[in-house]
């Protein structure tokens, strides 16, 4: 019996990390989870990463040929990841500190890119050669994908739709800078936008009773979901805030689709109703009904079958 | 004595429409300008241009192979102009009528495509892969360069820069829209908040002794350069606002360059200024210094010898 060639495929996230064990098509094998912990040492992640993948290895008994990472501030041309927001690590040598652990070759690539070469490889934007692909979660990840491409810019730093400016003057962002798309559009930008509404409206609201701490954009949909017109009020202005930011998108890049992934795209309607009517009015004629809006399959992560995607070639070789 | 091969190269503007004879190398071995006279019938142009291209011909003694035309509302695919904004001709089949009239085979493109064409094989851009060219005349146009190719967009509708909405609830748009970045950056978005700032400060300015048909862009600039404080608040606005978006830009496809043409750049730093100003503050830290500011040489229009280009393929032979 022939061994099935396998590479291990690793998405880090802010919040969990999962490892899979996938195969030249796509598909994921065996899947490991556990907590990123970012506000912790690297030290302890590699400890926990080490664990996930002898579970899904057997021991060491099935042998990757390589690992692909997908991980925010990754570069690709280095293998570190640059101090990403929100993680305490600092810059970390991950490709080079891999390989001396496991024993493997290793590369890496921004998540939001993983995500995207997951989707056109195996997902939701099969067979698109023009798309533009944003996770909605705790932040607001974004690649572009040109000519069946993924755009790297001149620098490998293109795709940071989440720090376009879209607001005069208001909210603070991780950045550094003021009225970034992310601090409208993204989990915790809904969280924002409630606090703002509560402050700015009379509404009767559930969301009075709960601190800026006990708050999150689970809870925004379930009250949404119960008719709390403060909460569906907030997953409207949001949808407003992104589709204005899309409809340019759409006018520079004229893409076929724009495909949502993340956490907060399970708020359906009530995030894509107005965000649809926000793109609508914000469009040239020529623009409107250019452009698919696609929503992935919640149930499965391609930045993980993305990130393997990097060491397998066309041919299923490593390179 | 070998002939040399030639094209002809066409720009049609709003206002003015320039003939080239142009050889492989983009050179423009003889020029024609006329008035387009966009408001008049689409048969009076092409009396003109008849005329234009006699001149050039040498009543037909040089016999260029083919014509390359860049128009606004070009469609290469189909080669008709689709009834382009400011022009009374409504939709024309442009490659087609021009192929009967002059016996040769046709090739039209969008004209901001043109440009960025012709400054890309001979001009400011030359070596560039990843750039994005800004034209600003009486309106906005640009193009976006990926990799040294044009982005054209799923359905060959991409570089809409100019109907991004930079500003709410605003200055109407040509388009239809409200508050588009060409109502701002341009030679007339210029004029437009000239008399924005009219009449929301008490500035003295000569620029209160014109009316708002009297007033153009030339003007605004030589005030500015005689220290007209309201003239120099106005470039600084339209600096300002067209910054905020190309930091978007440059955040979202990180181009090595940004490539500025079209009349509004002879006002400097006037402009630029601010404009860099605008950029550095809006920009993510990764992203600062990344980016060239060019200007394009005054003198020529890239256009005429961008649009020849596209009948001329890289061996020099018509394909």
């Amino acid at each position: 019996m022939k061994m099935i060639k396998t590479a291990l495929g690793i998405d880090i996230g802010g919040t969990n990390t999962e490892v899979g064990l996938v195969d030249k098509n796509g598909k994921c094998l065996q899947i490991q989870r556990f907590s990123t912990a970012a506000d912790r040492p690297f030290v302890e992640f590699m400890a926990q990463l080490e664990k996930a993948i002898a579970l899904i290895t057997h021991n060491g008994e099935i042998k990757p040929f390589a690992a692909g990472v997908g991980a925010p501030g990754a570069n690709s041309e280095t293998g570190r990841l640059e101090d990403p927001e929100n993680f305490s690590w600092g810059s970390v040598e991950l490709a080079g500190i891999m390989q001396k652990k496991f024993g493997i070759p290793v590369k890496v690539i921004n998540d939001a890119k993983a995500a995207a070469l997951g989707e056109m490889k195996y997902g939701q934007a099969l067979n698109l050669k023009n798309f533009v692909q944003i996770t909605l979660g705790t932040g607001l990840g974004s690649s572009i994908i040109i000519d069946g491409k993924l755009v790297e810019g001149h620098d490998g730093l293109a795709g940071e739709l989440g720090h376009i400016k879209v607001r005069e003057s208001t909210r603070q962002c991780s950045c550094g800078k003021i009225g970034c798309l992310e601090t409208y559009a993204s989990a915790n930008g809904l969280c924002r936008t409630v606090f703002e509404l509560l402050s700015r409206n009379k509404t009767d609201s559930k969301l009075r009773e709960y601190s800026y701490e006990q708050i999150n954009s689970q809870m925004v949909f379930e009250l949404a979901q119960n008719g709390d017109e403060l909460a569906i009020e907030a997953f409207k202005y949001t949808g407003t805030v992104l589709g204005e930011t899309l409809a340019g998108v759409i006018s520079l890049l004229n893409p076929q689709a724009i495909l949502f992934a993340g956490g907060l795209t399970s708020a359906g309607n009530y995030l894509f109703e107005p965000l649809i009517q926000s793109i609508e009015k914000n469009l040239l004629n020529m623009h409107k009904d250019t452009v698919d809006i696609l929503i992935s399959d919640q149930r499965i992560n391609y930045a993980v079958s993305g990130a393997a995607s990097l060491v397998f070639n066309t041919n299923g070789k490593h390179k």
